[in-house]
């Protein structure tokens, strides 16, 4: 084999001169370079503390929504494809009981951490980090016996590479159509797959080039099981960019700026300085925003006004006249969905998760979503008194003011913003931990489910990740290295 | 698993509720559904007899070119991955004497085909069909035992559904920068094992969403690996989105031409009724157009002038003051490197393979494009006289008009258009035949390239393509079926 990749690296030349041939401004012509060379600079040691926090708090959220997300339709049918295909068994499929190739891994495990929409959030690229990263990197580090250290540090590269290149394509291409956690998605977890595999900067390079020729995704598919597809195939396709490119496989070092490249492509409003200058909080990651209402994202502010109002003013529906939701123009095509008829829909509908905070009812658990109390009489006889009103100036969906018009003429205001991410990192720490617990009991017992808190607490002390990976199976499986 | 499939399709709704939001034109509306009717509807009967030889053609030409290509490094690094991942062995990974997945073959294979860039053409979506389309179906009918006339059905519903899309995305989205090959190619492959599958209408429109969601590869690629995988991701996603769709998968019926869906994502100019047009001819299939020379089809119309002229006035290299090549615009940042280094750069050198025709090398032979020829000072001094002039008003790559000053004065021209197919199937058969042998000698023996041409010639009545596929191993391996 290593004639051919000799051969291969000769002929790599070729991209260089279709790049003198696309004449890139020398403002740009350096992006993803550059961006390569932070990804393959990054240390265990060069990864402050609060991040390492972060890390592990990403770590344990991931596992429980997975773990809720693995038993979903779109989980099963992916992987009784790959038991139909076969593949080596390198690395755990969540809550299946047995193990898959390392690629099969990441499809299944990122579209069934997606699946649920409970996953955490990072609004610099308006999509969702941990489902790209961690099923690709879990996966590989299983397969490879990487070190919980290893894992860290390849989080931390992947994490802040995702975000730069999401900033420099903002607000443009996700507002275009594209649905970031699939696009920009698959560089993620390329770069992140790269620096577990020890790339350098020129090899980082080629593998964000071959992510940028495989990155899609449609925000059109919203509501079918293609949303949870995409972050199974950016990370799975992001994996495959890092391996081939570990092998010598050739793409272009500046693939994301060329003329006709990525993001030329893929959004109207490109600025790599955007995305080379620092995070608005040092690291991107330090901005990671969890979620605690089982509902997309762009719900959750109207939620928390509307139990704020709830709690305050002792508020109960018969006291309700009318409730104006006051919200970003962004939600429309995504969360405003009027009259939802399945849970699945109830997820994406302002009005609908409105009068269920209304109405006392736990919007952070799964089963509140079904779509037998989606259409329950009072609920919906609720429903039918909130309005959303979409305010062209409010920029974000992470913002929302609610006001409640009472039966007896009163009028009750809320704003709230759910886009700034907790400070108190101990108390993020223990919400998520609940969020755990409440969702891994009925999947893993009690033992297990403090073994896994366990093991993530002394996460960048595990020579191996196997034993965690190994407990989110539910069932013994045998993996097989490579 | 069929209480999950039921689930699944419940859910489905929420993308119907999604498409009512997006509010798509009603001339729009039905394109996506109005293909997939088609594709579903195509039966073997209903194929006409010419286009039953042209399958032929196409599957002998494919499987030239893929033999050829299976040696190239972007070939074997990809075959490399998939024995690294693993997978049952359920079709014949060509040249490499093994099998992988039905997935892995299409992927492998279908980059295999694209390496060397020698495949066939189809203008109307301006890329490779055939590349796509029978990496997928080979590995699909091989690992499921279908017939030979259930390929060629399967085959011409995928042609003629994937240059339909083309034709309605055309010229805005090849244009714009993305490689219809991988991104219209994804479409293709879809709806040919869609056809296979024999997916209904429904069903393989949720396959072509599938396949919408996934869709990707930039022009900007060209000159490196990523080209031919390209081809091959386009093949194995395709495939995977027919098989998904089978299980129950949701994506959207309208994927295509929804708000914010491929066509608008992926285009300036989508034209849904250029699509639903009677092709040219009555199918797209009767202008696919193969090669005979081993450089890209942009250079093919000035290789032809040129080898005329020289043939016609008896042009030796000592003759030639000047040269000048006129060819369309569209060349630029295609097939208009300057100075190649490289024989992978010749490829993509109109001044050099004109210099190579005038020179009298043989253009169809592969191993004319060595580095060391491209490097070769008669010949480089050659290329020195010629000069490339693109001309806007020029629409089409597959025109050119080669313009000779000999050193007397004299001025020589021809014309030359490669964009229109053959006519005499019969002469069309022979030349590919021709080069069909040329390639395979070294890799196949007499007899089996002669059992090959056999199968070939008998594929509508073969009961099986497992034993076609099987010599394509060039080495013996073991199928299992699932």
């Amino acid at each position: 084999m290593n004639t051919s990749y000799a051969t291969a690296r000769a002929s790599a030349s070729a991209g260089s001169v279709l790049m003198a041939v696309a004449k890139p401004s020398q403002r740009d012509l350096r992006f993803t370079r550059a961006l390569a060379a932070q990804n393959a600079a990054w240390t265990f040691e060069g990864v402050p503390a609060d991040a390492r926090t972060l890390v592990r708090h990403c770590l344990l959220d991931w596992i429980a929504v997975t773990l809720a997300g693995a038993q979903e339709p779109v989980t099963h049918m992916l992987a009784e494809e790959a038991r139909e295909q076969g593949g080596f068994p390198q690395a755990t499929v969540v809550g299946h009981g047995f193990a898959a190739s390392s690629r099969q891994a990441a499809l299944i495990n990122g579209a069934a951490s997606h699946a649920l929409d409970f996953d955490d959030v990072n609004m610099s690229f308006t999509g969702h980090p941990s489902v790209v990263l961690v099923p690709a990197l879990l996966a590989l580090a299983e397969a490879r016996g990487a070190s919980g250290a290893e894992f860290m540090t390849a989080f931390v590269a992947g994490y802040e590479t995702l975000c730069r290149i999401g900033a420099a394509v903002a607000p443009g291409h996700y507002a275009l159509g594209f649905h970031s956690t699939g696009t920009i998605g698959t560089f993620g977890a390329a770069a992140a797959c790269a620096r577990l595999l020890q790339l350098d900067a020129d090899d980082t390079a080629d593998a964000l080039g071959i992510a940028a020729t495989q990155a899609a995704g449609l925000k059109a598919m919203f509501g079918s099981m293609c949303k949870p597809l995409h972050a199974g195939k950016a990370s799975a396709d992001g994996m495959m960019a890092a391996q081939l490119a570990a092998r010598g496989f050739t793409g272009r070092s500046d693939a994301i700026e060329a003329l006709q490249g990525f993001a030329a492509t893929h959004g109207p409003d490109f600025d790599p300085a955007a995305g080379l200058q620092d995070a608005p909080h040092g690291l991107y990651l330090r901005d990671n925003l969890f979620k605690y209402h089982a509902a997309c994202y762009g719900t959750h502010a109207a939620i928390e006004a509307a139990r704020h109002l709830r709690e305050e003013h002792g508020i109960e529906e018969q006291h309700v006249r009318r409730v104006t939701v006051h919200t970003s123009a962004q939600s429309e095509g995504v969360c405003n969905i009027a009259a939802p008829r399945t849970g699945l829909e109830a997820k994406f509908s302002l009005r609908h998760v409105v009068a269920m905070a209304l109405a006392g009812l736990d919007t952070a658990k799964l089963a509140s979503y079904s779509d037998a109390s989606t259409n329950e009489p009072a609920l919906t006889g609720l429903r039918d008194r909130v309005q959303v009103e979409l305010v062209r100036a409010c920029g974000s969906m992470t913002q929302a003011e609610v006001v409640i018009e009472t039966v007896d003429g009163s009028i009750l205001r809320r704003r709230h913003d759910c886009g700034m991410a907790a400070t108190d990192l101990g108390a993020q720490g223990a919400r998520l931990n609940t969020k755990f617990r409440a969702i891994a009991h009925p999947l893993l017992d009690q033992e297990s489910s403090d073994e896994v808190l366990d093991l993530i607490d002394r996460l960048e002390d595990l020579p191996d990740l196997s034993p965690l990976a190994g407990l989110l199976a539910c069932q013994p499986v045998r993996i097989r290295r490579h």
